[in-house]
C-alpha cells in the first residue's frame, strides 16, 4: 500500500501519556521534528493503526492529536524555520520521550 | 488569490517570542488548535507575509516553525482527537498569548 508523508502533532498535558505517544510515533518510524511533532511516511493501514494506538493510550484523558497526510504538492509548498538551540548544546529539548 | 487551508506549528522556547508568534498567527485570522499550533485559510501572499513576520520575530533565536498548506483531499484524510480538559475547566491551557 502506498506510503505518503504524514505529520503528527499533539498537545497532551500528562507527561507519562505524552511520552507513551512519542514512543508510539517512534515505533512507527516517525522522526521527531518538534517537541510534540513527528514526521514520516506511512501507508493507510499503518496510519490507522498508529492513530488507534494513540487513541488507546490517551483514552478520555485531556489531549489533542492531529495526524495529517500530506501530498507531494503540499510538501513542496511547506515553509520551515529550523534554528538550532545555542543555549543548551543543540536540540536537547527534543530528547524527551 | 485563492485561499487554502494551512496548519502552522512551532516549537519556541522563549516565552516572549512564542507569545509574539502566537499573536502574529491570530492577527492573520488563524485559530488556535493546540498550545503551539494554529489552523486557518490564507492565500499565498498572506502565507509568505506571515512566515516572513514570524522569521523576523524569531531572528536567529532557537526555534522551529512549520507552515504547511493542505489541499482538500489531505484535509479530508486528517485524523483528530479533541479531548476536552476535565481538570482545569476546559481549554485554559490554550489561553496563553
Amino acid at each position: 500500500m502506498e506510503e505518503i508523508a504524514i505529520y503528527l502533532f499533539y498537545d497532551i498535558r500528562d507527561d507519562g501519556l505524552r511520552m507513551r505517544v512519542a514512543e508510539a510515533c517512534k515505533d512507527y518510524g516517525l522522526a521527531r521534528i518538534q517537541f510534540s511533532g513527528f514526521h514520516g511516511a506511512l501507508d493507510r493501514n499503518m496510519r490507522e493503526e498508529l492513530f488507534l494506538k494513540i487513541s488507546d493510550i490517551l483514552g478520555d484523558n485531556a489531549g489533542r492529536v492531529l495526524l495529517l497526510p500530506v501530498c507531494e504538492k503540499d510538501m513542496k509548498g511547506r515553509m520551515e524555520i529550523l534554528n538550532e538551540r545555542h543555549d543548551d548544546g543543540g536540540g536537547d529539548a527534543l530528547a524527551e520521550g
